[in-house]
């Protein structure tokens, strides 16, 4: 992706500096997860191709599968109408975008009683991240 | 929708009690929009089976369409694994869930220099407002 500076024109950061992003798989176009980017995040998205994003827990900006292997490739990056929060069409590397080890991180859906888990785990926390 | 209480079990609120809430279409998956919920909104779109936001700009909850008559209605609600996103599979009356009369408010996609629009206004503002 050839990277103009002018993409910061269309943005509107939210008090903290961010804005909200949504990766939606390319295939299947579920939504694997809601996340936030600040500036730069979103800057190495555009040069590198690849998703990034800012983590408020650990306050810096992170690649997407830097631990975990699970990159995200972006195919389309759009904006909407008031320029805080874009949705990204991504490839998951992998197949699983939680941390937990699922698909998605919307693994939990409202069936009018209780929140119920539709989704297996793929793969356990400890061996994604290679804690044995 | 039946309604139980215990959906707030798994929801995170952030500093302003809110949860991000994004809107994709159950036909197409396009994601729609992305908007904000407080508790009461959340409860509402529960109860009535139609999507409800909080306005940030006028700090009140909203029943989308109630201006425009553009309803959500919501075929499936999902939580993500940390609380503080949903994401709702809806059907959208009139075809548009953008102010701007588009089918959705992320008609604008980066095409590695700028900003580029590809959505056509269905229906301009003012015909759908109300304001000839």
């Amino acid at each position: 992706m050839v990277q103009a500076d002018n993409w910061r024109d269309a943005v509107k950061w939210n008090a903290d500096g961010l804005v909200c992003a949504v990766a939606q798989d390319v295939h299947s176009r579920r939504v694997l997860m809601v996340a936030w980017m600040n500036a730069e995040a979103l800057q190495q998205t555009l040069d590198t191709g690849l998703a990034h994003y800012y983590s408020r827990s650990r306050q810096k900006q992170w690649m997407k599968g830097e631990s975990s292997g699970h990159t995200q490739k972006v195919h389309e990056l759009r904006i909407d109408c008031d320029g805080d929060a874009v949705v990204m069409l991504i490839e998951q590397t992998g197949g699983m975008a939680c941390h937990t080890g699922r698909e998605s991180c919307f693994y939990r859906v409202w069936d009018g009683e209780q929140w119920h888990i539709t989704d297996p785990v793929l793969k356990d926390e400890a061996e994604i991240y290679g804690h044995q």
